[in-house]
């Protein structure tokens, strides 16, 4: 069979499998992660020598892209632990979104239903398998899930655990597929299946994401760059700056979320400071002139620098005049994903969080905030810095899209 | 300049008026479709003008392009009317989604803002130019328009109103822009364009949307086939169904709501009648072998009927033994557009609006009701049968997307 074969008949089996999902129950979407969870447990020693089988062919690869494939007894029960977060989240199926009443007496209503078939293409990380697919699943939809090859003997043993958790509970094992096969041309084959494939969420680098997007004929749901300012306007309380600034840039310098550029107001008094304490936690600060006249530490900033996002311990620093200023910098340089002000000026803060045009907009909070379960949605299947269906933190919502209902008396248009 | 630097060049200042329209107040935007309505008006002779000029060049097309191509008295002022139809619909602008407030205190909205820069592609219609122009500007977006080479004078006279109606107002005339060239090569340009132009819209027939579909790197919000059923179930009122059937075949065809099958349960009393209506009126009925022998008009269906969409007097009969049969045909040969149920039984009809994957499932109504008008959005950009984003009616909330936004006082992930 050749690759667009293979996927169009997997695609076709998820098809059926997530209209029967459809007729279920939403709470049997629950009970099924509850007993993949349950899988876990009980397969913990099988999931964890197949990791290290993927770990041992893994030896000549980085230690970050080792670190993200590891698994442990803890990672292995966090696995569980989220399966079952997912598990008690509420379901966004058949939840009305709107009603009217016309005035020919027609009722109509917007409710939620599943997308359909998901297709999830990711890299190292053997949890995705069973994060992803738990999202798509308790939202409705089928998955089809093609990890990274290094993964493969992991992401193996975590799918038999989500099928166990769906044959012991009656669901369709269609419902979670996984692409098991190293063969490029099948993902190749998963972005062009358009009209069988619903949606392709790509998780992974940028250079993933970006092949994603280049070759998908489905649409793609994808997360980008995530170059994010804190701009520290003149009215701001410094503590509560120097809180923020170090939280956003240092708590975890590797997320999406992670500030890499600080705009500094001309006129906030204490900027010197907020640099020294960037540098004083091993942080490399790369200033403009202004900048860099703060600290003799900070290095000089080039062009290339205000589009970077280094996810690591350096830090883009320009001092800018004022709002208009600040939004222009972002306007310029920013990738849509996150930014945030601190000030104690209202007035400032509201013309900000209305005129950056990001998925995230912040006022005194740190841009780490970026993330589904910070934001209340119980887990997240990315963070989307696309325009169209969902953006910023997406969750089970966006993992539906709605039908109208309407319901008549014998109504004609005549 | 290239195809893809002069479609560049329109985006970028199309990205600069979309930002200049986000800082205005939304009344901004109706006033100035007020004042192109006043301009359409004003300048109709020159409008009517630029008609006759196109379709003396269109001598050689179709009896039915002409007719959409061409402009009257009525049809201009129509053009005027829609325009104020338009700038009247309350703007989706800065409403609130939804809110949530955090156990740490952070605030967080979902609020509506515009998509940015859009591009709408079609075919002879001249007053799409002033429809959608007015749709995207209302819903605070930029519109880069690439109308037929057909209609092209009469598209640059009512574009030129477009614009005087935005320089009246003190709008950004690239808000509004015209892609006056017939080369080709700038269509392709705009369908390449991802990342400078964020959404396209596709408005013509079924070739138009599929090769935009094939060849798009840009997310599409398109309309495809409207391949639409009615079931008329055991329990049917037989003059509801007549009234139904009637209105939803003939009363326009050449609608994307019409009803192109028919489908009869067999334990419906009343079925010689209702084809027997659809005979008198002069609509061909192909059938399959029970609804042959229903009357000897009846011709039969061969398997590509029922994926047919006729947008003609022709209709496709099967009978069905019950709700699931109606079910499994809607599943194997429906588009997804708009299905409708006629039964006076409401445990079936909830059945029937639960599982018939559609944008629209109607219960008792007519399937001419596809169409933003008459759901209230007081317009249509187009009708979506793709499942992101927005389907069934788009107007202008379809043509928003959301931030969010969080308000914080000093939070920090920690």
């Amino acid at each position: 069979m050749t690759a667009e074969a293979r996927i169009q008949d997997m695609a076709a089996r998820a098809r059926r499998a997530s209209a029967t999902l459809a007729q279920l129950p939403a709470e049997r979407t629950a009970e099924a992660l509850r007993a993949a969870a349950a899988a876990v447990r009980e397969q913990s020693r099988a999931i964890l020598a197949a990791n290290a089988e993927d770990m041992a062919n893994a030896s000549a690869l980085s230690a970050a892209i080792r670190d993200r494939l590891m698994l442990d007894g803890p990672r292995v029960e966090g696995i569980a632990a989220a399966l079952e977060a997912v598990a008690a989240l509420p379901s966004p199926l058949g939840q009305e979104i709107d009603r009217s009443t016309r005035p020919n007496g027609l009722v109509l209503q917007r409710v939620r239903v599943p997308i359909g078939v998901v297709g999830i293409i990711f890299e190292s990380r053997p949890n995705v398998t069973a994060d992803a697919g738990a999202l798509c699943l308790r939202a409705g939809n089928a998955a089809i899930l093609r990890g990274g090859s290094e993964a493969r003997a992991s992401n193996r043993a975590l799918h038999a655990a989500l099928l166990q958790g769906l044959s012991e509970t009656g669901l369709p094992e269609a419902a979670i597929q996984l692409v098991d096969d190293p063969d490029r041309a099948l993902v190749g084959a998963m972005l062009r299946a358009a009209g069988a494939i619903d949606l392709i969420i790509p998780r992974g680098g940028r250079s993933l994401v970006a092949a994603v997007q280049q070759d998908a004929r489905v649409p793609v749901l994808a997360h980008l760059d995530g170059n994010n300012h804190v701009y520290v306007h003149a009215a701001a309380d410094p503590e509560m700056a120097r809180r923020i600034v170090l939280d956003a840039k240092l708590r975890r310098m590797g997320v999406c979320g992670a500030m890499e550029t600080l705009l500094i107001d001309a006129a906030f008094p204490a900027a010197a400071a907020l640099v020294g304490d960037l540098l004083a936690r091993g942080c490399e600060v790369r200033g403009d002139r202004r900048a860099q006249a703060l600290d003799p530490q900070v290095e000089p900033a080039d062009e290339q620098d205000w589009n970077t996002e280094y996810l690591d311990a350096i830090c883009s620093v320009a001092i800018v005049d004022g709002l208009e200023a600040a939004l222009a910098h972002i306007a310029a340089h920013g990738s849509g994903h996150t930014d945030a002000i601190v000030t104690a000026d209202q007035d400032v803060a509201d013309r900000f969080l209305d005129r950056v045009d990001s998925a995230i907009v912040l006022h005194n909070a740190s841009t780490q905030f970026a993330d589904g379960g910070e934001f209340g949605l119980g887990a997240e299947i990315g963070i989307a810095t696309g325009r169209l269906h969902a953006r910023g933190p997406v969750a089970l919502e966006g993992l539906t899209t709605y039908k109208w209902v309407g319901r008549g008396t014998g109504q004609v248009r005549g």
